[in-house]
């Protein structure tokens, strides 16, 4: 750092993203990634609106935002859009923590999180998922602050249901939840139908996943009008026009084309299904995922090593860090070529390694 | 607000963007957008990444930052891209101000400036212009803190010497100074060369003015290498995939097509001069502006009237609050038949009220 840099941000850790080597000569199941491209009305619409540059894009984004609020049942005054759901998370940490609410989510959960918390300097604390990497709500119930869960969450794949967080809802009116729904589509229960019911719940999904648009950066954020007020004012004062021109068009194209993704997430789901059980046959630990990876633990190698022998072979997944996820990796799930490839190359590093320790 | 909203922004007054019409009905001259679409290439390479959008944009956003860093001389390093100059002011104000080091700038500038302070809660100083809206450097010298100059300032044009920047640079080694250069390119001069010999300036620039690229978000900061790793700790602990892939590749694509850009300013430098001499004829007040926009006062209406009657003549130029500022309008400099259209029809109206006051 300089030696201008203040203070405030000198202990700051920042988030480390997923390896994006730029060669593309690996099978990528490493950043949870859609194997399959935008649909077509979405190459379509950015080709369009490329044209248009040299206007500023709309800064209440109306269009996307209409055609969201459409979409889910919703007003357009409870939905906002970001540049991808990391700023509508960071404006909820901004929003609804402060010294005298701390964040309070999972120990094992997005790693972003924390980083929030220390961005803007808010107390957090961290709560052990149980011994089989649930999240239990009842841990929830009696702490003081504002609850961030990733639902489905990461890198576990574990959800919870929508009457169990219906229950935290209830029983905490006084504080705010904000359910990060990431992985939603592939096979989890969204609560967005609860917004109307709750004035404490904010949801934030996002169009890099379920809707291959992870390199356009969309996200958006769904609650009551005043929470969607609440992070306006955030946004007007960091950034109003937060999502150009081509990624208002692109998300705006993909909602009405929606058969063509939910056809994409089933595939995947059926793919997760497959390849958790190719995993199993070999040994594997494997929980019961809803989103579209898996977290899974090699019989005879550290997450770390396991890593590293099939980055050799040309595959990338993603291996963590903590004393209770060394064991594991995190897969994305591909599609169904790139899952048999795992799996060969999986019982072949197998065989060698036993070859090796024989 | 929600009764959740923290109390730490309770007071936070938001930035208000120019009217974006809809309607497309206006000769919009309200936002200091090019009148110029983005060249070919632009459309080219924006199409082409369209089919890529499922993937994840480099984080670090390579190709651009290298594009940029061989353009103007620079090292890979000395380079960071945002989604629009206004995040990497942000972070600016996030990474070189705090209680111990208030924000300084001119009490007539861009309007973000005392949002940013306030959305950080940061101490700042409002500087005075001088009685002919220009910024003096002396009457920064004996304060303490961080310099944020835009140059050529908003609104009013008018813009330093890069060696009055530099007589500030030597005069104030252990204090930050942030040039917002986003109007450079239509005539003034950079102090991007400056960042070689000082540690302690920051530059940045936009491609939303010059480079047609408004609608596509994309700005950046240039300064010596630990400035840039202070900014890269902000983006990663807020926002690690802040450029998507289409911005990426219409940034590298704007710069590979120059000669278009500087023809346009330079058409805009000549329109602003025709325009500057057509107001002055009809009695207006107007600074030497070195920008794409005219600051300048009608002899006969205050701003906000002058701005109320050319939009019901179909054309939107901008008011400005504050008492200095009352009488004048900020008008963007557009094409030739843009600018005759606005003579003409400010002739008339002149000439309407003049009969009226008879």
């Amino acid at each position: 750092m300089s030696v201008f840099f203040s203070g405030r941000y000198a202990q700051l850790e920042p988030y480390t993203p997923g390896e994006q080597p730029q060669d593309r000569r690996y099978i990528k199941l490493n950043t949870n990634e859609s194997p399959f491209p935008p649909s077509p009305g979405v190459l379509e619409a950015v080709r369009e609106e490329a044209g248009r540059l040299q206007l500023y894009s709309d800064p209440e984004s109306r269009t996307v935002t209409c055609a969201l609020a459409e979409h889910y049942g919703l007003q357009p005054d409870q939905v906002l859009v970001g540049n991808g759901s990391d700023e509508l998370l960071n404006f909820a940490f901004m929003a609804y923590c402060d010294d005298a609410c701390p964040a309070l989510f999972p120990d094992v959960t997005y790693g972003f999180y924390p980083v929030f918390a220390g961005l803007n300097r808010i107390p957090m604390i961290e709560v052990p998922l149980r011994e089989d990497f649930s999240v239990c709500i009842d841990d929830y119930l009696d702490l003081k602050g504002t609850v961030f869960l990733a639902n489905p969450n990461a890198p576990t794949g574990l959800a919870l249901s929508s009457a169990e967080i219906e229950r935290m809802l209830k029983a905490r009116p006084s504080y705010m939840h904000v359910i990060d729904e990431a992985y939603v589509d592939f096979g989890a229960e969204s609560v967005l139908p609860l917004i109307h019911r709750f004035e404490n719940l904010l949801v934030i999904q996002t169009f890099s996943k379920s809707r291959s648009l992870a390199g356009a950066r969309l996200g958006f954020a769904a609650g009551q009008a005043p929470l969607i007020r609440d992070l306006n004012t955030l946004k007007y004062s960091t950034n109003p026009y937060n999502v150009n021109r081509m990624t208002s068009a692109a998300g705006t194209a993909a909602l009405k084309e929606d058969e063509y993704y939910r056809r994409n997430a089933r595939i995947i789901m059926e793919n997760r299904a497959w390849t958790a059980g190719e995993l199993k046959r070999l040994g594997f630990t494997v929980t019961d995922s809803r989103a579209n990876f898996l977290f899974a633990a090699c019989p005879e190698l550290p997450g770390e090593k396991y890593y590293l022998a099939m980055k050799e072979r040309g595959i990338l997944v993603r291996y963590l860090k903590g004393p209770r996820l060394k064991p594991f990796v995190r897969i994305t799930v591909g599609t169904k070529q790139q899952m048999e490839t795992l799996i060969r190359e999986t019982e072949t590093l197998l065989k060698t390694e036993a070859a090796t320790h024989a």
